[in-house]
């Protein structure tokens, strides 16, 4: 063996056990885990006693981009994958519940929810970083982190809370799956522009290559897959039929293999790995039940998926956080993330669907607020193609944890006070 | 990032893809899928066609121990790293299906057919290999890998006809539990004398070292598991009687979580990690299917383990095939493994059962024969410790598909003879 397995054994076991404790820390506040598991990743990037370094025991020496001569070691390397794989199928399965049906049918107010909501965050983001640090790449991708929605945490709150069938939960549902999707094109467009340079026709052919891809998956679940589905399972019945045992495939392993072959022609083609995961995800959304496939892909995820959140936290250089410009950055950063969020949705859910009352308004727009792990995703890209400083990596990631902490509870306050008489909602129900 | 995370991608796809083909088409003719794998890595090894070597375009480049100068890519790093921890995991999974209670309670005929197929098995690898190769630690490693029992395909062989309830079904099932611990327990052994040398005093100190760890786990398993068990039960019964959501955890992450620590724990003394993640899997045996967990093992299994059996097609040297006296020397073994584990297993279960009619000897004695993944594991890690020779490697790896194609037809047949009546099998089902 070319690597040191007790070593590979120790790293992730200790890596794993300080995820979950940060993940369960955390989710005692009602927040989600993966904030813990963030800040866990800061912490052990930055503990040390004396000459006892966490970082050195677990053998996690992270190559540094401004130093071409160093790199990283193989356990960190191993760790890395792990956590890009974990990435990797949780976009698998974050497309999974991307149903194509949903997403044309979920109506006007949704839909210009999500694209005023996509719009001017990503305006306002790519406006401030230009303004402050005129890097072009680096205000792409700040706007790229600022656009999508993380509906997660909404979604438990709006389940929670048993409000699946208010008129404001359905437009947020909706809004947070187109959101899904643009969310991806515009990663995939800023991804593309950054590597092959800003001209008129470069963001013309990427544009036209990323929506190109989206829209042959779509027109592909709507036209292709349900035939192929319709063909074998003819197959399979005829079979039943004739006394036979009928042949059938792994649908684990097909959507695996489907998952994986979409993630590298996305990376090949410049797109980012987990826009084909995505995809590849939407192929499968409308079997996904009824092959038990997200409660699989889920417990591949729950392996894999720490790695990814503590190596977020890992990267951030908690120096950056003590410089005064950055952190003024970072406030001003949220508040823009925060406010075109909620103008953005409240105002297109507003024009969609004009019985919406202002309570109904404020709730979109809060409830489409927290960007959680997609901004970060979105950053970490970035950061290692290099089209991203490590200042406004942290600056991402303060910004992803800051609307992810602050809107539940504003959130769950306005629905309580909406519908506390009709859904009879106690004063003090605990979310 | 510092891998070429296309290049991984795209290598786990072909890879993963070539693997599960492979499996597909042996298991056409009733052959367990892990066959195909290994025989696909061979191919893939060895595939060129003029300039063109898949393992290049893989970017699989394997470090060579005889040349200490050179190390294996990134990618091959990673593959072999998901490698190990497929195997570790599938281990896991073998510990969860292992019962404390099972173990202890599987009778006379199954304990002596499990005690003597470890020893005749082993005792003849041992002398075969001194008198022919003459190297203590090559002996060793070969009788390991020839003293354990791959039960699955004979349980799936007995399940298919529905002979569950047969008096030799219930010996097989048994003793093929007790050859599981008992094979550990040589590995443990091995591992660490050809490790730290063989001495009198070497092999007592290892021996009470390896048996220990087995019987800390079991006794575990018999008297602190139930009350950790039932201490939280009543916790969370309290907390229900009380109107309050009880805290749970997650066993997915529990069970993974002591997994990583029993198998990090195990390379650390110096036995195998499989071992760990065996004895962790036994931890969980009797809540396994409460709580799921042999399912949601599998489908993290399912993306790992076609990694391991394809890499030991990898690492399998072709050239040494067309060794006559490698070859003659495989064909050797391949007798005495089949002969030995016939007449040990035949002769315990007649010991333990009087009763036992010369048809159920040889269902015994032929239902055990064969070594599948277990001798071929035991066999990577003597080469991955550079104890064993790659001409031995590929050996064992003929011997363990030899003895698993072999075994199954003839099992099959003289379950036929001996149940056809009773159980009206028809003489042309198909297994």
């Amino acid at each position: 063996m070319s690597m040191d397995l007790f070593q590979l054994l120790l790293t992730m076991a200790i890596l794993f056990i300080l995820a979950r404790l940060g993940s369960a820390l955390v989710s005692r506040f009602g927040l989600p885990g993966l904030i813990g598991e963030i800040v866990m990743g800061i912490i052990i990037a930055n503990l040390a006693f004396g000459d006892f370094s966490l970082m050195e025991f677990l053998d996690l020496s992270i190559s540094n981009p401004n130093e071409p001569g160093s790199h990283a070691s193989t356990t960190y390397e191993i760790i890395e994958a792990l956590a890009e794989l974990g990435v990797i199928f949780l976009l698998f399965s974050v497309g999974l519940e991307t149903k194509v049906k949903d997403l044309l049918g979920s109506g006007k107010p949704a839909f210009l929810a999500a694209v005023l909501g996509v719009i001017l965050p990503f305006a306002a983001g790519f406006a401030v970083i230009m303004a402050v640090d005129g890097d072009m790449n680096h205000a792409m991708f700040m706007a790229a982190a600022m656009v999508a929605t993380s509906v997660g945490i909404t979604a438990r709150i709006i389940k929670d809370m048993k409000l699946m069938d208010t008129r404001e939960a359905r437009i947020i549902i909706g809004a947070a799956v187109i959101d899904d999707v643009l969310g991806m094109i515009v990663l995939a467009i800023v991804k593309g522009m950054a590597e092959s340079g800003v001209s008129i026709a470069n963001i013309l052919s990427i544009s036209i290559q990323a929506v190109a891809f989206v829209l042959v998956i779509i027109l592909a679940c709507m036209f292709v897959v349900p035939r192929i589905y319709d063909y074998f399972d003819d197959r399979r019945q005829k079979a039943v039929a004739a006394g036979k045992v009928p042949y059938s495939v792994n649908k684990l392993v097909l959507s695996i293999i489907v998952c994986l072959i979409l993630s590298a022609f996305a990376e090949y083609i410049g797109l980012a790995a987990i826009i084909g995961a995505f995809l590849a995800g939407m192929l499968f959304a409308d079997h996904a039940w009824e092959w038990d496939l997200e409660h699989k892909i889920e417990s591949i995820t729950t392996l894999f998926i720490s790695f990814f959140f503590l190596n977020v936290g890992l990267q951030v250089d908690i120096g950056t956080l003590t410089d005064s410009s950055v952190l003024i950055l970072a406030v001003g950063i949220i508040l823009i993330a925060l406010a075109t969020k909620y103008i953005g949705c409240g105002i297109g859910a507003k024009i969609g669907d004009r019985q919406l009352d202002k309570a109904g308004f404020n709730i979109v727009g809060v409830g489409m607020m927290p960007r959680g792990e997609v901004g970060i995703i979105v950053a970490s890209i970035g950061l290692g193609t290099g089209m991203m400083s490590t200042d406004l990596y942290a600056v991402v990631v303060l910004m992803s944890v800051a609307t992810t902490i602050i809107a539940p509870p504003i959130l769950s306050k306005m629905f309580r006070k909406k519908y506390q008489e009709e859904y009879r909602i106690l004063p003090d129900d605990r979310i």
